[in-house]
């Protein structure tokens, strides 16, 4: 008997749950295996074999499941220790592993499971064991190297896009001079934030202005920034990333002059704490919204092509584990973008866990306040097409948890 | 000639723009009028003259304002004056009126909005006009009094138990106890917080926690309830209303309390200070998500129910007015709830702009926590049916407002 196991780690995304149903498929129609053993918990359900099988799923299913934000298998934050440090957590998940007459074992995650699936693969070599290791890439904040893209930011920049657009409608009805600031995810990368600016159309140029944490942020520059677009709009609407920083890299929204002026610093978003600076500097209403957790778990607004992809590079990682490979991560190669073409390969996973992919300087204008068409061109492909969800009675269906919600 | 003047005026809703598309096509058909007036800004427009002419749209440009967010034609929040202690206001809209050979005046909004309109009738009648005036009604808040429920509100609430259902799953993927707490709008009224509970399904009973504005809250009660439901699971969910208040009536946002912990009282949402509250009393992880301006303008979540009613409601305001009626509002009489049914009527506007509809006291259960049975079935046929709305790129195409943005 050849089995696998899959299971999920990190934040929740939207497409999460179509890679998950990528592995899946891609075991059962490979015919080199029996039964799919999903892990709850993400690694930690492995040391606890807290298992849910998943090969019988029907086609109906899956196909909820697939459509279904956040993680179908539930996620942990389990850092695992250094091999050399403490070997017995390996050995003991190796012991279980072989119990389950595991050929093969598929992480879907971010740069922490990244370095999870990096470190079994490595300890897996060193004792001669057969069973394959697979990462799948997965997070909305797109950060990951080696890949053109990753899983879940295509959705998230879905939602924030037809968001910002709704601002947009929204700020435009009064005529009183407002500034609006919208203060999007992203701590150390703005990939989500740059893509805000695909809401421009031809009738508004909302947002006006964007900050990346790319570019280190000046309170000055921001106002002066700020009040000039006021003078030819009521209007101005603004995309923040949470993870702006100042010229030493210290995080805005820890600032020792957050806490003076606003108290607790764990108060202080980013947006807060330029809400009340436009207030005082250029006495003009001014409100700050977080998009907050719904940019990585608006299903209903979720990027077909995302999901399409999600899937696709699940189904990738069986494939390469079936022809003998391990260690490795799929990933999007991107051929062409217009049209828009792409490709999985494969890369391996040394040292893609601890670097962080920013948004290139080239894609940032030079006055470090918005974004290049060259960016633009990059995002759009990226949240094309709408995902058909059910609905009964007006609200979405979704895949049922109740594996994880403990209902009966 | 006889022509009409339509207004919108108040906060945004996805619905405000399905009324107005029923007042065109409603002043269209009923071949008794010419010329359709769109004022900007609300009544401020009318005293500019700011007008659109609304007669010669298409089809398809009707349908695609029907579903876009926001005020079409913009707002305002402009109080009239009394009539005994400025009337010149009121002469030099009528002299406008007559100019423009206005036979009725239609104004969508909320309460201030249907305080206009009475006084606009009022000084009519008054001085002897035959000039027709109506309100039609919305508020996300479904506070209005004389009407079951108000147009934006449907809307808004299928946003919210979308997001409540996606929540539940991006909170159901770690075993770690966490609180999340969802501020909902509502300063005076919880019927979107309330719906929040639709959300609940067989595998989820998320938000377990209501408070409403309705009910004196109590952070004891509040602190106690949380650490009840912490007992059986590790993820709380809680929906509360932004206007929760004290037993003196004093709303939690505004309290001394939070001022002395949290610094400027401007940034202290009723989240904000609830979560520290957990965090402090409870030493768990929590964290506080406002819904914010989404909530009104997430047109590419609204509420095919929704939509449908207001434009009727816009449309009958035409015949009413046609029929010689002036100083009313159309209102919804729901006449049977399974299946839901409902007719058009009006009511005298007196008396409605300064009234406030709370949620019954009997549709809150005894604790003050949750909301009963009859909430959910006054609600459930209010969110049903999905917009189709049109999508480029993959994003939403929503009407073109370059008469409100200044896009050339």
């Amino acid at each position: 008997m050849k089995n696998i196991i899959v299971a999920q780690s990190g934040g929740p995304t939207t497409a999460i749950n179509a890679s998950l149903v990528g592995v899946i498929k891609g075991a059962l129609s490979s015919g080199g295996y029996d039964k799919v053993f999903g892990s709850l918990y993400g690694i930690s359900g492995v040391l606890k074999e807290e298992f849910i099988q998943l090969e019988n799923l029907s086609d109906e299913e899956l196909h909820r499941i697939y459509s279904t934000p956040s993680s179908y298998l539930g996620s942990c934050r389990y850092k695992m220790p250094e091999i050399h440090e403490d070997s017995s957590i390996y050995e003991k998940i190796f012991e279980i592993l072989n119990k389950y007459e595991v050929a093969a074992f598929f992480y879907i995650g971010g740069n922490d499971s990244m370095d999870t699936i990096s470190k079994l693969a490595e300890y897996g070599s060193s004792i001669g064991s057969d069973i394959r290791f697979a990462g799948v890439p997965k997070t909305i904040d797109n950060d990951l190297v080696a890949t053109d893209h990753t899983p879940g930011y295509g959705s998230a920049a879905k939602f924030i896009v037809a968001s910002m657009l709704e601002f947009a409608h929204d700020t435009s009805v009064y005529k009183t001079p407002t500034v609006t600031l919208i203060e999007i995810m992203g701590r150390n990368a703005g990939w989500l934030t740059a893509a805000a600016a695909l809401a421009r159309n031809e009738y508004s140029d909302i947002p006006q202005l964007i900050y990346l944490p790319e570019v280190p942020f000046s309170t000055d520059s921001f106002i002066k920034d700020v009040k000039e677009v006021l003078k030819s709009t009521n209007n101005v609407v603004v995309a923040i990333s949470e993870g702006l920083q100042d010229a030493d890299g210290n995080y805005l929204s820890a600032t020792k002059a957050a806490c003076d002026k606003f108290g607790h610093a764990q108060l202080s978003g980013v947006g807060k704490i330029l809400e009340n600076l436009v207030k005082e500097e250029l006495g003009v209403k001014c409100r700050s919204v977080e998009i907050n957790i719904l940019q990585r778990c608006a299903a209903h607004m979720a990027s077909a092509e995302d999901l399409e992809e999600s899937e696709l590079l699940g189904e990738k990682a069986v494939e390469y584990a079936r022809e003998g490979k391990t260690g490795y991560m799929t990933t999007i190669v991107r051929t062409s973008n217009e049209p828009y073409e792409y490709k999985i390969e494969l890369a391996n996973l040394d040292g893609i866990a601890n670097q962080v992919k920013q948004v290139p300087k080239e894609w940032i204008n030079p006055s470090g306040n918005d974004v290049t068409s060259e960016m633009l061109d990059y995002v759009r492909p990226l949240v094309c097409g709408e995902v058909d969800i059910e609905y009964k009675d007006g609200v979405p269906v979704y895949a049922d948890i109740s594996h994880l919600t403990g209902a009966v």
